[in-house]
């Protein structure tokens, strides 16, 4: 079987896909639309004829049978893709931003049209998550969900942690090696993170996500002082996309957590990404592997592709009706429990551990750990973690502390995963 | 759509499955071949009408059109399945055994009759890597596979660590949980590894195995003093399987090995399972979760059933055909490379180093590590490393260091991961 396709962009990802579909000569590119003609030229992969500026000649193409998407951007790419859908073709995207805003109303033009739109590698890149939540891990009720879905933050994390480099040189780091871009928003507040995490969990729950309403903190505010105070602990800090299906509500966050050592998202290094699944009946269920990168990224695509052309014209209805039209309820991060590490500089004196304990105490916060430490004239800091509490509880407690004349500041306030 | 189904046998998964289903009316149970009536009909999962003890009631039912094999065994089970087959009935099953062994039978016989065998439960449990491999990975050459698949020998070397336990006191407490069996041969000399490495070979090479040229040791002889040797170095020790795929010759093995603490494998603890894999595309991409278990593994038998029922008629050819005609060319043994570790007891005195040394020079065998203690009287341990040699090399070098006069015994040999 023959399958004639089309390709928008050709990047890091498009180029690593054509590089493999050199294997594979039932697989026929048709055309490809890229900005920067003699850019694409110069790859030597793809007869110069085959490219294109114009993507509405990949779109409208009546040869191609499926549109490869590649080029990101949000509303522009839309409209070629629904252009391509009301053309009869399969849509393959690695576009998490569309996908995470614009999914419903894609998979209806898709739906209406018998069509199909395939985004294994909108997320976690080379990890097949999508597949396996539809397929194999289908008999199951996810009910919990913990991704490291962001590779520029894992390093950024590893790297302090590994080297002893603070949050900005680790940055630096992550940019010289094309990790990180040089607005590095995207990735270090955790915006990447919340796009991924909110197509994750709307396969999990079946329900449509408001991008809008999921609590997202990123990993600027993590010193060194943290990554140590952890390590002392026996955490390593990740940046941790969460999605917990409590039935009638979806709890879904992305926030730096104190994950304990011996958790495999402990041990995931570098830049990778791993997600961790809580199955019904799987259980725990951890994958491991490259969450971006050429060929890893154009791996995910090309299994999307060969599972196309596989399942042929009889494509499973549960890749084509992704039910995105219920919205689902989210949980309000006031309400979410989790235990705290906090860390606050005081001043070393009688006293302060009672202001301390009868503040916890009227807030019900039961102290695992307090250990006080780098005393320094009449200064001293302490490390103390409590057992969950609600972030409401959280918040009215660090005013508490925070007014209290004995101490300096509240340095750190960090998220410790209970499991 | 509506499916019906028979299953053979109704222990351990068979009631796991049968409890899954009791959220899928869609899915139903027409007959359930079992050897204890009293026994299956007190589960309480079931109308105890639909329970036979006539397997042949199952495997020739006009109704049914999926048969799930879930009582393992080879020959009795191979004869049933190809009646099922040749009744144009689907087949699942988590036989390793079976599919390792008589794989390419059933296969032709459900090539010849267009139907279709799934066997994603016959390896790691609830882990999807089956359908992963045929699916979502497709467009990679699996070059490197490295397995922790089989639990029972997990969870006695992890106690070993944990617990400074002995190997048979280990072994009488997984016994005692029910993770090993009163014979313990089939997971301990790594017999059931190597039925689950032959097929996952087989998946990624599109060859047929045989068994009985598998390179196959067990952890029988690892003992506390290797497990410390061990961890003092930096590694923990593992039971893998590994399939080398080297082009034109697989190497396919199953032995206990030195795993570098900082790679996921090592960290893989308790009765879990693990599979990583090196594909040409993805990289390296690591599968962590239950192999064994109830539900677990019931788990992968519904995913298979669900496929299948959304693929329907049009099932896709990945799983139908798998190639088991040609037979692979395995790597002899001996032409295997590995570093390996060494401990030798022996005399206290001058010049036990320079034997050593000569033996290790005159063998081409570049010492990494070596490390003499616990000095008692006349006598010594001594552990090393040595860069990766042949086998054929390894026994010449362990004659020659045999017969030294300063030599007591070697006490330990095992293989080192070197990636």
């Amino acid at each position: 079987m023959v399958v004639k396709i089309g390709i928008l962009g050709c990047g890091t990802v498009g180029s690593g896909l054509l590089e493999l579909l050199k294997n594979y000569p039932e697989i026929q590119v048709q055309k490809v639309a890229v900005r920067d003609l003699p850019k694409a030229h110069n790859l030597g992969l793809l007869d110069t004829a085959l490219f294109t500026k114009n993507p509405e000649e990949v779109v409208t193409n009546p040869d191609i049978e499926v549109v490869v998407e590649l080029m990101g951007g949000i509303e522009l790419t839309k409209k070629l893709l629904i252009t391509a859908l009301n053309n009869k073709k399969h849509v393959i995207t690695a576009n998490k931003d569309l996908v995470a805003t614009a999914g419903e109303e894609l998979f209806a033009v898709a739906k209406a049209n018998g069509k199909t739109i395939f985004y294994e590698a909108a997320v976690a890149g080379g990890i097949p998550i999508i597949t396996n939540l539809k397929q194999s891990l289908k008999g199951n009720v996810i009910k919990r969900l913990f991704g490291i879905i962001n590779g520029t933050t894992n390093f950024i994390l590893d790297q302090m942690k590994r080297k002893g480099a603070s949050f900005s040189d680790a940055l630096a780091q992550a940019q010289e090696l094309g990790y990180a871009e040089s607005d590095p928003t995207n990735d270090v507040d955790g915006h990447d993170a919340a796009y991924k995490i909110a197509i994750l969990a709307s396969i999990i729950s079946g329900k449509k996500i408001d991008m809008t309403k999921i609590y997202r903190e990123g990993i600027r505010n993590i010193s060194q002082a943290d990554i140590k105070s952890a390590e002392k602990r026996g955490y390593a800090i990740k940046l941790l996309a969460i999605a917990l299906n409590e039935g009638d509500e979806l709890d879904i966050r992305v926030h730096p957590v104190f994950v304990p050592k011996e958790k495999t998202l402990a041990n995931v290094n570098a830049e990778n990404n791993a997600v961790m699944i809580d199955g019904s009946a799987v259980g725990e269920l951890t994958f491991i592997g490259r969450g971006a990168g050429s060929l890893a990224t154009a791996s995910s695509v090309l299994g999307d592709l060969l599972m196309l052309m596989n399942q042929g014209a009889n494509i499973s209805s549960q890749f084509m009706v992704a039910p995105h039209t219920e919205e689902a309820k989210l949980k309000s991060i006031n309400d979410v429990k989790n235990p705290f590490y906090i860390r606050v500089s005081m001043h070393d004196k009688v006293g302060v551990l009672k202001d301390l304990g009868l503040i916890t105490e009227r807030n019900n916060a039961n102290v695992r750990f307090i250990d006080q430490y780098e005393i320094k004239g009449d200064s001293a800091l302490a490390d103390f973690m409590i057992d969950p509490i609600s972030e409401k509880s959280m918040k009215q407690m660090l005013k508490e502390i925070q007014e209290l004349p004995s101490i300096k500041a509240v340095e750190s306030i960090i998220r410790v995963l209970d499991v």
